[in-house]
């Protein structure tokens, strides 16, 4: 079936467009009261992940109500390790939780790749749903966490703002990490291939906390198995190329090294300035960002102005998707998106003319 | 009295030195077990900031251990906005908590810039205590959170991940966010000065949570205010020229800004290799920094090769001081220290030849 909107994908392949794409990410989320109905429905939060036909439900809601140009998986990032039997489950006002960390080789020793079919069968199942249920307005996105981000949270046992447990292994036993690293990007490289034959038409893969990291170990630690993903990622199917966005919060400083990992786009927070990212990588990548979501707290003026700066910084001409720098807040009041919705729409076209 | 060892100071005025001097941030804290004991003493964190015969006697107390080139004031960087009257406390396992957060323009007018004496005198009784217990051997050091900084913990009322509370503040009524950091400024300014007429020798503001806004924003709600802090000092004490140090974490893409300010050096973390940092600055300041915290936690070993690492990543000749890229971890090994400055001392000479 053709795709009535692909402005998205055309832009991630710095095709030429009539206006600058967007979506958000976290699109589908608590901000949205038809969200936290649903989620009430579905009860945990790892339920909605689980039942194909809520998790489509909740994934086609910002669609219905904004003019986004893509969609994406309502999932969660941590479902591989949750796979691998590491106990996930949600602590109100902490986030996600293991209840068996992995804190030595030994333990990532008993690790296993999780299969696609009957361990994360229920994730490409929501995949092939919404995909029919989209019916071809918009295209669907597919994602994973990161090697170094998944491992984060598996070796933390949850969120950290310090990340010593796993810089401690890093530091003390490199070859362990890199075990752990190693079965994730194949695990990751599995799952998105998943995707894409289950009908994701591009993928993003969520470097949340590669930021973290000095210079040569965001190369060795993150970028490494990303670039070894990219590598081993389907990137044709249904007769069209899939790309690949790689978005490593504040990873502005690597920017050229991760275009040259053979991805489609880079996703960039506001940490960098849009005119400074496309200096530097060149007609190498498209570059998706970079609104601060904090920005959609701010007067209708300053949600205007902000959306303006952003356009004009990446300035005239193909390979930018709009999107936030991370995901959007629950505290969002929903008309806020459409102030920034209506502004991008009514501002863009005449970057691309 | 003269100073027995001033390369601390020498380096920050980027003179020839004949090893790199080194201090590290809270090197006076809860990693060492003399700290832990007379912290206990003193019963809560800021009834040791308020007693300054304790304060000095955790200052001195990685002085005895470590051979270090300059001493921190012990104290926090939250006393002016409690010196407001915002009711600080520490809730374990939380942080900072302040009573009485400020979230609009009326609570911001209320608010007054703290008496430097009747407020503040235990600050300066506690520099005035150490600097004489010195006793000459190396710099003291006095330091205060940035503008951006204290306002963040102001209107968030405590430590926050996605500082909505302030940004919402900065996107709808960024005249009110700007009379608080105006009187921050003010504040600040006097602290610090009343703090080099006490004896403190060099000077540090903690920009922490700088690295979260966008450019323009760090430029017109952080760095803007540090420039007014850095105009207002008094920069020749005592005959000596007096270093003024700012450290802005995740800050390494405004470097070039920041070292134009007037400060004499610029503290940078882990996320900026320090050979790119001194391009960029060229001679124009001294740079601080950049070994991450979690290094210590490595093998003998992997500290000594990271110490040697950014050693060759600053280079060879002056300008450079060793430090952390963050505080160090009240987990570390206080022997992981020793490590870390034998292999500074054993291999920095050779950078000053």
């Amino acid at each position: 079936m053709s795709l009535k909107n692909d402005r998205f994908l055309r832009a991630l392949l710095r095709q030429p467009v009539d206006r600058t794409p967007v979506w958000m990410m976290r699109q589908a989320g608590r901000y949205l009261p038809e969200y936290r109905e649903t989620r009430a429905q579905a009860g945990d939060f790892m339920s909605l992940c689980r039942n194909s036909a809520l998790a489509c439900e909740v994934t086609l809601q910002p669609l219905r109500r904004y003019s986004l140009d893509a969609a994406i998986l309502f999932s969660d990032i941590l479902t591989i390790p949750d796979a691998m039997g590491l106990g996930l489950h949600f602590e109100p006002g902490v986030g996600p939780k293991f209840t068996h960390p992995v804190q030595d080789r030994a333990a990532i020793d008993t690790l296993k790749k999780p299969n696609m079919t009957s361990d994360l069968g229920y994730v490409t199942e929501a995949v092939s749903v919404i995909r029919r249920e989209l019916n071809g307005t918009v295209p669907l996105i597919g994602f994973s966490g990161s090697p170094w981000t998944l491992a984060t949270y598996m070796v933390e046992g949850g969120p950290s703002k310090d990340f010593r447990h796993i810089k401690a292994m890093m530091y003390s036993d490199p070859e362990a990490l890199h075990a752990l690293l190693s079965l994730l990007a194949d695990s990751v490289t599995d799952y998105l291939n998943a995707q894409i034959l289950s009908g994701a038409q591009a993928v993003q893969i969520f470097d949340t906390w590669g930021g973290v990291l000095t210079t040569p170990a965001y190369q060795a630690f993150s970028l490494a198995y990303m670039k070894r993903i990219v590598e081993g990622l389907i990137r044709e199917h249904e007769g069209r190329e899939v790309p690949v966005i790689l978005f490593t919060k504040q990873g502005g400083q690597w920017l050229e090294a991760i275009a040259d990992s053979g991805c489609s786009a880079v996703g960039v927070d506001w940490g960098i300035e849009l005119s400074q990212a496309r200096t530097r990588v060149g007609t190498q990548v498209a570059i998706q960002g970079n609104l601060d979501p904090n920005v959609l707290f701010g007067t209708p003026e300053v949600i205007r102005s902000e959306v303006a700066r952003t356009l004009e910084s990446y300035g005239h001409g193909e390979g930018h998707i709009f999107n936030l720098g991370h995901g959007i807040s629950q505290f969002t009041a929903p008309e806020s998106v459409n102030i920034m919705l209506d502004t991008l729409h009514d501002l863009s076209p005449r970057y691309h003319s």
